[in-house]
């Protein structure tokens, strides 16, 4: 239908612009914010080009593809997505997660693996675009804070059993602990020198210029700037040091596993890969695909609102949701895997003084050009060192001290992230992931399935009602007065039976039972049909039920029922009108 | 440990006497009772002998164990329960549910179908029995109404389908709709004609006998009493009437299919039948054994309650749930299949006069017998007959009317209700109610996602605070004073962080935040992750955080944390105290 007028026009654009907000910000770019953008792209290249190539390796992917997993996704989340600084692409967790979920599917390596990892982003970025799309920014709420980080440390430990075996240049299973453990004592005596001594190597190199080299280039004189942006591109540099010396070395020769050759050039987008996909295939990656989905958004919009409440800036969560979306369609379609916001990266775009999303684009044409022109020079480099850079960078992602702060603050919250970390360490990600959800909900439902429930009596010479445990209160043999602190649902409704039931029993002489409803604030179909079985038995014993208080959306949710029509007692305004009325 | 003083073996007597409340009732029994509860055995038995050969039927059990399915669960429920009128037994939804799961891992009617049934019964109990003995009658709270009833109806519209194929002859799938209407397609035309009339009679003189038997025979001048016996006896005796028939026709070599030979006697208490128990067996029964569970402990529970409100006594919820525990354990051991508590019969026991348990225990004596000396003659009993039996009573199960209530009171539990209706009668049971769980779980998230936060003010003249949309109150450009409206947990935390993101980015002179917590009943870990997120995005944008009218047991909380030592701003008793202190 095309725009006929010009508030339809105006409508249009609108939402054109809701679900692409360069539409909004592209015309406040200037020349000044080109520079500053330019500046940051060029910095985050240099540490995101290790960074792509050691995800792609933890995802069991071709290292190429973690460039490629940079191009298009920083493109789509530049236009689409409401943080300037978010940086999207190849993440730690994403990548461990994609292993687990498509090596269940296919044998890590072959075409089909490559192909089922793509199918998992698109399904990822398929769910994330209809999600945000749908405004389902509340999904983030099943991920519980002490789940969430029970899960990120497991997953640590798991990343880093991951790359022992590159390390250490022995075969090592490393799906749980268990695993790991039988295949460490299984292998213990195939070490292989050469690759270990590397490894350690560039993870020592690694660690000293991460801490030394910033503050000793400074100790010697050079500008803080100049200091800083050669320690960020320490990584890069360490890896075309560890390539010079394969490429000039006999090293590959004797046992030392390298990169290998690689496809020159840039991905054409297809969906050629996809059509070896089976209905079962996508079965096994539905739910790996939707808690990666979750697990995405959440981190995304912690990152992005954290940043954005610096400089009072506001984060559109749906649109947010879909640009992740988008990003992983296109990481997908690029033939790479499910990418994410990486946190270290983020950071580094908002100290390098990106001003605009444009800072995203240009760091894409950097990355598209080291795909073109940097390619062959990749086959020499050593994975024991890409597994090093992500050994160090594993650091940041686990929290142990966290165990402790939710022991002191809840036993419940505990289990629930205790037992998320022991499942996904001893059995699998997707499992403890899921355990931890589950328990949670759980928890939540046993704490909401007792709510307070108070009996209430006259605060004599008022008009107020209070607990009769705690106030010296006046109460009436024939009327009984139960204050319900909580909304009614399904969870407690039937505990409300119980009680009224038990109080019942213990009061003989009872002939009104009047609920204050003040502090409901809610009540499903399950409370109704509680509400009504309680009725009934009263009448059965010869009791009248009636209700005080009752909060207006209550109220009209009871009138689109005929429980009002039905009710044996009364509704009153207030509760002390009740017991006046009841006790005359 | 022998207990060695008196109040030690008192407390020893009564947690005997909560396992086995026998120990309580047992003394009360007189003459008196007993006559009365052997009037009410016969008139029981005389229901429970065709309902327990019918659902041994729909359990794809022989029809005999539906026998060994009534003795030793009456005897053990007798013993453990604490409500003297609720009939254990065999129930139409446990034996349908008990045929869908035990169906996934063995052929029906095979050695290995008898065995995994017993173990599913066995299951349920122990899981029963645990779940008792670790008072977790919560899990009840899981399945909502609206959910329960979509089940439930949907449930006995599969059991009509697994019913036809005994009335018509023909072999039908009965798994789901698809599946039935499939082979009714590609069998319509193999109709055979005895059975169907056969099938036919016996629902039409079913259906007469129970409207019209009753009121003919009092118009006839039958006492009362005797015409209720005979109406009640009526199924009992159009299968002795049917048997009858067919021992002295040629019926059966013409194809109508008969029960068939059984063995006599009772059935040894056995593990045997479990020795070929496997792994993957357990594994596939474990879910829908816990669904059994919970669905049982469910139903039994409002049956035992809406009987004892009647006569103001209480049922103790842990030993129903250990109770029902223990006649899933005996009915497995004696090789039948899962049992639960019959709302039909349950209102016989009440209607027919019982008093104690012991009349569950006399019904029991009483089946034995049958076991022991009516087997020879079940042989000749007609499927169909039985099948017929099962399709009147299916009237009560199927409640459609439901469906219009919840849609009028609430889109969100009709949705969950219809959803469960649908995939309960298009995929199967398990996946049915799994569905139904979820999405009540999943719409109570995205219900309580959303938390009600006001911005509040003061009303002039008063130390009030009142939400600034509905009332004429004063504010300060400085101080926003937000109320929330509910207790913060997981599924709302980032809600909270949100809106009050949104709050400081429209407030630009801001300086002062202040939480009216008077209406915040809990708090979770991950809701106090928010909190401190919350202040330190407030730190970086010069805005401090305070806190108001905090109750007890929140403070008690908080203070277990280092939330309140690190707090940018204070805690204040009342909210004017604060808006005072800071506007000074």
């Amino acid at each position: 239908m095309p725009p006929t007028d010009a508030p339809a026009t105006a409508r249009l654009a609108a939402r054109w612009a809701d679900w692409f907000p360069v539409l909004r910000w592209g015309r406040d770019c200037t020349q000044a914010t080109f520079t500053a953008d330019l500046t940051s792209a060029a910095v985050v290249t240099l540490l995101l080009i290790p960074q792509a190539l050691a995800y792609a390796l933890l995802a069991g992917m071709p290292a190429v593809t973690g460039l490629y997993a940079s191009v298009l996704p920083l493109v789509v989340y530049a236009l689409m997505g409401t943080s300037p600084v978010v940086a999207a692409g190849p993440a730690a967790l994403r990548s461990v997660m994609s292993l687990a979920a498509v090596g269940a599917v296919a044998a890590t390596g072959s075409p089909a693996f490559i192909a089922a990892s793509a199918l998992l982003a698109v399904m990822v970025g398929a769910m994330l675009l209809v999600m945000g799309a749908l405004r389902m920014g509340f999904v983030a709420g099943f991920l519980s804070h002490p789940v969430l980080s029970g899960f990120v440390t497991a997953a640590g430990l798991l990343i880093a059993m991951s790359q022992l075996p590159h390390v250490l240049g022995m075969p090592l299973a490393s799906q749980n602990l268990g695993a790991f453990l039988r295949s460490l004592w299984q292998h213990h005596t195939q070490v292989h020198s050469l690759t270990l001594a590397v490894g350690l190597g560039a993870v020592a190199t690694l660690w000293a210029a991460r801490r030394w080299l910033q503050p000793g280039l400074r100790r010697l004189g050079t500008p803080a700037g100049a200091a800083d942006l050669v320690s960020k591109a320490a990584p890069l540099l360490i890896m075309i040091g560890a390539i010079a010396i394969t490429a000039n070395t006999g090293w590959e020769a004797r046992g030392l596993a390298v990169v290998g050759e690689i496809p020159q050039g840039l991905p054409a987008l297809t969906l050629m890969a996809f059509t070896d996909t089976t209905p079962e295939m996508l079965r096994l990656l539905l739910l790996p695909a939707l808690l990666i989905a979750v697990l995405t958004f959440v981190e995304q919009i912690s990152m992005a609102q954290g940043m954005a409440a610096k400089r009072r800036e506001r984060v559109d969560t749906d649109a947010e949701m879909r640009a992740m979306g988008g990003a992983n369609l296109a990481s997908g379609l690029s033939g790479a895997f499910a990418v994410g916001a990486s946190f270290s990266r983020t950071v580094v775009v908002a100290e390098s003084g990106a001003r605009t999303p444009v800072a995203a684009l240009l760091t894409a044409v950097l990355l598209g050009l080291a795909a073109l022109f940097l390619t062959p020079w990749l086959r020499h480099l050593p994975l024991a060192v890409l597994a090093a850079t992500i050994l160090l960078a594993l650091g940041s992602l686990m929290d142990f001290a966290s165990f402790g702060r939710t022991w002191r603050f809840s036993r419940a919250d505990f289990a629930a992230q205790a037992l998320t970390f022991g499942t996904t360490l001893l059995v699998d990600l997707v499992s403890g992931l899921t355990a931890g959800v589950v328990a949670s909900l759980a928890l939540h439902i046993w704490h909401s399935s007792r709510p307070h429930i108070a009996e209430v009596g006259n605060v004599p010479g008022t008009e107020h009602y209070r607990n009769v445990r705690r106030h010296a209160v006046t109460t009436h043999p024939r009327i009984l007065s139960l204050r319900v602190d909580g909304s009614l649902f399904f969870a407690n409704a039937r505990f409300l039976e119980d009680r009224i039931a038990a109080e019942v029993a213990s009061h003989p002489d009872l002939r009104h039972l009047i609920l204050l409803c003040n502090a409901v604030n809610d009540i499903d179909a399950s409370a109704l049909e509680s509400l009504r079985t309680i009725q009934q038995r009263l009448s059965d014993a010869g009791v009248l039920l009636h209700l005080s208080e009752v909060k207006g959306p209550v109220m009209d949710r009871l009138e689109r029922s005929d429980f009002l029509a039905h009710l044996s007692g009364g509704v009153f305004l207030t509760h002390h009108q009740a017991v006046a009325a009841l006790s005359a």
